[in-house]
């Protein structure tokens, strides 16, 4: 059995994407990460397929450089929808989206019904829920686009997300079986989702379960005695993301720590 | 008397700045303009200093490379506050931002009491609106980073941005005697916040007023029969700022008329 120490690199367009790489932590204790957060052009959730293709390139080739890493997650509902192809031909390393996994999920939880995707307006417009549900199921893919701000101001509780909630939640099919949160954002939300709808799914869990069956499956997972490191890069304000990363995260985040990159431009 | 064809810039993190354009169009009628919205990158409010001002040259320099303007317009709260002095420095043309001709609007409409700003947390953060009202005055800053995405999203009316506007604007200084619209979304919500508080001001109509005495001072007005032109350009989805432009510009904007332009990454 070969080995490979290098780190697994995880990119999002900002901070909601840790609450995957804290599912690749604990499913993957060996592992040692590099996390990098696009904070300077986030979000992705409103911006063409094209301007998230290349922002997606840009977040890789950085990664690549800066921290050799032997498999790329893409920790961003949005560039999952529209990046994975381009990312797997562009790149030398293997790649998991959240999207097939979150699927995947949706699936397990419910034999019948509608499964209701909520995301941001590229996942929506994208299609790529129902593509990767597939024929079987009745899918309804909704955009909240004011989910991410919210998530990001830290109102996750109280009157004014329970209030977007239920537009955003409004009129769902009689027959919904399962709810999916299409955006690594919206977990954050749940408490307020709960009281709206059944109980919400995301994809996070089954990345780390399909990242650590990709690692197996290619031999490259990390030695037993390797020295673990995590790395949290981003594109701006690192004190901002040290201070909301708790919350996704599930641990304190030493500001010094998080470091200030540039990523690559070339796509 | 000299005159000078050429146009005039103005740029923005997204549409926002339209609120400018219009009173540029509607008090200076001879002039031609191109409008750069930065929609790859917006928002700019919650973005750091330096990566704004970065930003805010890009966009300055691609005005110049694409189009030959005259003058630039920082018709952005945020790019104005964090950039002014940068774009002065770095540009070979005249340049005016929105924060001093807000806070001197904000001083013409009351003689006393406390000046309340709602802005972006950069605009909020940078004590640029204090600074520009000097110290004669009361100044109390709030940052409301949820009125973007709301206007962006179209929410400016209903239980959801009343109940936001709400705890923005919950306990306000007793001689509050105005309160000044600190970034060109904000107009957009004037419905919702006309109910919480008097009458809130902007400094778009303010900031058309001081080009056009910059641009007689400087002797470069254009002539009167010169050929008018208005330009649109994005970095991003051109049909979205189609879509919602008619909200901020006060007339209708032909989708295959916004052009799509990628911003001089020289800093």
């Amino acid at each position: 059995m070969r080995v490979d120490p290098r780190p697994i690199g995880i990119f999002d367009s900002g901070v909601g994407g840790l609450t995957v790489l804290r599912e690749v932590k604990r499913r993957l204790p060996r592992e040692s990460t590099v996390y990098l957060g696009d904070t300077a052009r986030v979000p992705y959730g409103p911006r063409s397929a094209a301007t998230v293709t290349k922002y997606a390139i840009n977040n890789a080739r950085t990664l690549l450089a800066l921290a050799d890493i032997k498999a790329l997650v893409v920790a961003c509902n949005t560039a999952s929808a529209h990046a994975l192809p381009a990312l797997t031909e562009a790149l030398p390393i293997p790649v998991v989206g959240v999207i097939e996994p979150g699927a995947r999920a949706a699936l397990a939880a419910s034999t019948h019904g509608t499964i209701v995707v909520l995301g941001t307006s590229g996942t929506v417009r994208s299609g790529a829920y129902p593509r990767a549900i597939g024929p079987s199921r009745r899918v309804e893919a909704r955009a909240c686009p004011l989910f991410v701000p919210l998530v990001e101001e830290g109102w996750t509780t109280g009157d004014v997300p329970r209030l977007i909630a239920e537009q955003y939640l409004r009129d769902l099919p009689t027959d919904t079986s399962v709810i999916v949160l299409g955006c690594t954002h919206y977990p954050l939300l749940a408490p307020v989702l709960r009281a709206a709808v059944p109980a919400p799914i995301d994809g996070a869990a089954a990345t780390a379960v399909e990242l650590e069956a990709l690692l197996r499956a290619r031999d490259i997972q990390a030695p037993a005695d390797s020295a673990r490191r995590h790395r949290l890069l981003v594109t701006d304000a690192p004190e901002q993301l040290a201070r909301v990363a708790p919350a996704f995260l599930g641990e304190a985040v030493d500001p010094a720590s998080v470091e200030l990159v540039d990523v690559l431009m070339t796509a």
